[in-house]
C-alpha cells in the first residue's frame, strides 16, 4: 500500500483484509512494530479524533507522530501558485510540504472544502495540489470531499453491529447553523456502497449529494450487489432501516452562496433528528454520526444517549483501523 | 491503582509507597516499562509544568502521549447538560471525553474552577461529570478544588528536605491581582495533614479556607498525629515555622463576586512575601510555592533567588511523582 | 558534546566529524538509541522546520520531545529581570527555564532577536539568560544572531551538492515587507568562513553585516584559507559564483528605527533574485535559502521551481544534522 487517500482506491477485498489487520492489532499490541517511524500530520483545519487518534496509533505500534498547524505556532502556508507573497503568509506550500514530507516516513493532511465552487471541490484540486508535492506514503485526513478513515472505521463499526452486507442504510442530511462540507457524506455514501448495502441518502430539497458522488457510489453498489436510492421524506427513508447515519452538510443548489445556502437551512431546522424519526424503522436500527454533533440541533439527547447510538464505537474504531493504514504504509505487507 | 483524582483517596501507607516507587524510577531507568502504552492529557485550562512533565514522564517510561486542548487546534467543548448546541461548541463533553478516553490506556484532565458558586466548585461537579464519561484509569491535572500531583511532588519535596513530619507547616496565602483557584491550597493543606505535620493556615480575614477543606484536612491531621491551625497574622504564624508553603486564592468570603473580592484583595496587596516574614523563623525554614509565581507581587525576588527557596525541587518532583503514578496505573502493582 | 550553540564553538574537524555521524545515521537507522530519553523544546517564536524535525529527529532514535509555546496553551513568560509582574505574565523564565530543564535530556530554546538595539542583540543577552538557567544540554534553535542546526545543515549541504571547499559563496540580501533578524545570514556566513570559502556578502547600502560578525567570520576564513568580500552590485558578485545564499535581513543602518528602516528597504524592492542574477554565474551555480522565503518578494518562481534550487535539500538536512547533535549530546561521543 503506497497512500490511503480514497476507499475507492481499493478493492472490496483489500478493505476486508485491512479490517482484518485492524481486528488482529487489537487483539494482538505489537508495540514495536514501527520503531523509529515517525509520521507527520498537517492540519490546515481543527480535529479532535484525528488529531488524537493517529498520535495514539503511532504510539501504540512504538513510533511517534508530530503535529503541524499552520498560523498556530507554525507559519501561515500560501496555497496560490504564482502568489506574490507580500500580505500574511510567510512559506508557499510548494516548499512546506515536501520538506514535511521529508521528515516523516508517512504524511497525513486535513484541507476542507473551500466551500465556494462545487466543481472546484469535487475535483480535489487543493488536496491534490499538496499531495503532488510530496513523495512519502500520503494519508487524508479529510480533504474537500472524502475522509477514508472515518469511512473504513465506520465499515468496521458496521460488521461489529452485525449490520447485515445487503442491509438498509440510510445516509440522512441534518441540521446544522453552517453548511459543512460534503466530505463525510460523500465517503460513507461510498463506503456503503462499496459493502453492498442499500443505501438511501435522505435529504431535504436542495440539498441532494452532487450527481459525480451518486454515480460513483452508484458504481461501486452495482458491483457489490447493492443499490442508492434518494428521498426527502425522513418516515418513509427510515422504515424498516438498519442504521441511519447522520451527517450535516451544505446546500449543493446554493453551494458558496452564503445568503442562499442560509435560508434554504433555515427552513429545515426541524431536521434535528430525533426517536420519532424512527417509527418505521425496527427497533435493532442503530443511529451512527462521525461526530462532532451538536445536540438537540442535529441530533437530539434522547438518541445520542440512548440505545441506538453507535457514535462511541465509530470514532473509538478510528484507532483499529488507522493502525491497521499506518502498519501497511509504513511496514509492507508483511506482518 | 485505578485511579489518581484525590490524595484523600489513598492510605498514609499507599502514599509512601508511592513515593518509594517515585525515588526508584528516578535511580533506575525503565526505558521500555510502558512500550505501546498512549497517556491522553486534555487541558481546559493552560499549563507548563503539567503539559511538559507528563509527556517527558511517559517519555521516559518508553510510552506517548497526546495533548489536546479544545479552542486551540480542536473543537470548543459544550459541557452544559441538555445544551442547545447552536452557538460556539461544535463538540460536546458527552462525545469529546470518552472518545478521547477510548483512544488511550489513562487520561488525565486538567479543568479549573468556576469561580462562581463555591458549593459548585467544593462539589467538583464538573469534573466529575467529565470523569463518569471516561472508563479508562483517570488523572486529576488539576480541578476545581485539587491538584493531587502537586501534593504528591510536595511531600516528596518535603522528604527530600529533610522537613520533620511533625515540623510546622506554614500555609500561606498571598496577593495576586486575580482571585486564583483553590486547588492547591486544599491539595496542599491535605497533604501536610496526612503527613502528619502541625499546619497553620495564614491568610488575611474573607480568605479562610471553607469549613469542608479544613474538617477534611482535621480529620487527616488527627489520624497522622497532626493538627491544623488558622492565623492571620504573619509574623505569629512563622514563628519556629520549618516551611511556609505560599500560594494565592480568591477570597472565600466574596467567591464568584468579583467586584468584592477585589476590594477585599486590594486591601492585602502588601502580602507580597519576604524575607521580613521569615524574623521568628528559623534559618533553615524553606520556601514552597506550586509555580508559576509572579515574582514581587505574590513573592519577593530575594526570597525566591535565596536559600530558602525549594520551589524548583518541587516542581521537578513533578516528574518523578508522575511516573510512579503512571507506571502504577498502566504497569499494576508489579514492578 | 556538552552543547550546541554555535558553530564557532567547534573546530573544524569537529564539525566534519558531526557531519559524518549525520551521514552515518542516514545510512543506518537506530531506532532504539535515544530509547527513554526526552528533548524539551521551547518556542518563544514561530517554527515550521525546527519544531518538526526535532521531533522527528528524536522519534528516529527512539526518543520522544515536548513542544511548549508561551502564550499558546502555556503562561506568558516574564524575561526582565527585577519585574514587578503584575501585568500579563504568570511566570518568570527564572522559573519556567531551570523546571523545564529538569524534566529532559536535553532543552532546545528558540529566542529571535527583540529587533531595537544592535549591539543588545549582538551580545545575545537574552539567549544567554535563558541559557544560564539550565543546566541540561542546550541547543540553539535559533537565537538573535545565530542558527548554528540551520549552519551545519547548509555545510552537509554543500557537501552534497560537491560545492568546492574554497568554492566562491554569495550571501546576498533580498528584499522582504519586514526587517527580519540577522541571526541567519550570521550563522551562514560563519559556516562559509569555517568551511574555507571565497565569500561575498552582496547588499545594498545600509544593510551591511555588523562589523562584529563580518570580523569574528573573516578570522575563521583566514583559519580555514578563505576571504571575505562585500559589493553591492549583484551582476559583479555573482560573477563565477557556485552558490547564491539568499537571504532577507533588517538595516544595520537603521536598526530598532521601524520608520528609517522601512524607507531604506522600500528603495530596495527590486531585490527580488531571479534568473537574471545568475547572467554572469556559472550554470552550476546553486541558489539556497534556509526557508520560508516569501515567493516572488525575496526569490522569484522561476529560480524556487528550477533546476539552481536546493531549498529543500537544505531544509531536509536539518533532520539528520540534529539527530547527529542529539546522538552526541545524549550518548555522549561513542560509537
Amino acid at each position: 500500500m503506497r497512500q490511503f487517500l480514497d476507499l475507492a482506491d481499493f478493492s472490496r477485498e483489500q478493505v476486508l483484509d485491512l479490517l482484518a489487520l485492524a481486528r488482529r492489532l487489537e487483539r494482538e499490541p505489537q508495540p514495536t512494530a514501527l520503531a523509529g517511524r515517525v509520521l507527520g500530520l498537517l492540519f490546515m483545519n481543527p480535529s479532535l479524533r484525528t488529531l488524537a487518534s493517529f498520535q495514539a496509533a503511532m504510539g501504540r505500534l512504538g513510533g511517534s507522530a508530530f503535529a503541524i498547524t499552520p498560523g498556530s505556532g507554525s507559519w501561515q502556508l500560501e496555497t496560490q501558485h504564482g502568489a506574490i507573497m507580500d500580505s500574511g503568509a510567510a512559506e508557499h506550500v510548494r516548499e512546506g510540504l515536501p520538506v514535511l514530507g521529508s521528515y516523516c516516513d508517512a504524511l497525513g493532511i486535513r484541507l476542507f472544502a473551500e466551500g465556494k465552487d462545487l466543481e472546484s471541490d469535487l475535483s480535489e484540486q487543493r488536496f491534490r495540489t499538496l499531495a503532488g508535492l510530496v513523495d512519502v506514503p500520503l494519508i487524508n485526513l479529510e480533504s474537500a470531499v472524502n475522509h477514508p478513515c472515518q469511512a473504513l472505521a465506520d465499515w468496521k463499526t458496521l460488521d461489529e453491529l452485525a449490520v447485515p452486507a445487503h442491509g438498509k442504510f440510510v445516509l440522512s442530511w441534518a441540521y446544522h447553523p453552517r453548511p459543512l462540507p460534503l466530505a463525510v457524506p460523500a465517503a460513507v455514501l461510498h463506503m456503503a456502497a462499496m459493502r453492498g448495502m442499500r443505501v438511501t441518502v435522505l435529504r431535504p430539497e436542495g440539498f441532494a449529494l452532487p450527481s459525480e458522488l451518486m454515480d460513483k457510489a452508484r458504481r461501486a453498489a452495482a458491483a457489490a450487489g447493492g443499490a442508492i436510492e434518494e428521498s426527502c421524506e425522513p418516515h418513509a427513508a427510515l422504515a424498516d432501516a438498519d442504521v441511519a447515519y447522520v451527517k450535516e452538510w451544505s446546500s449543493t443548489a446554493h453551494y458558496g452562496d452564503a445568503a442562499g445556502d442560509a435560508a434554504a437551512r433555515a427552513r429545515h431546522a426541524d431536521w434535528c433528528v430525533n426517536e420519532q424519526w424512527f417509527a418505521a424503522a425496527h427497533g435493532g436500527c442503530r443511529l451512527m454520526h462521525c461526530l462532532p454533533v451538536r445536540r438537540n440541533v442535529a441530533v437530539a439527547d434522547e438518541l445520542l444517549d440512548g440505545p441506538r447510538a453507535a457514535v462511541l464505537r465509530q470514532a473509538y474504531n478510528r484507532l483499529p483501523v488507522q493502525m491497521a493504514i499506518l502498519h501497511r504504509l509504513l511496514q509492507g505487507t508483511t506482518q
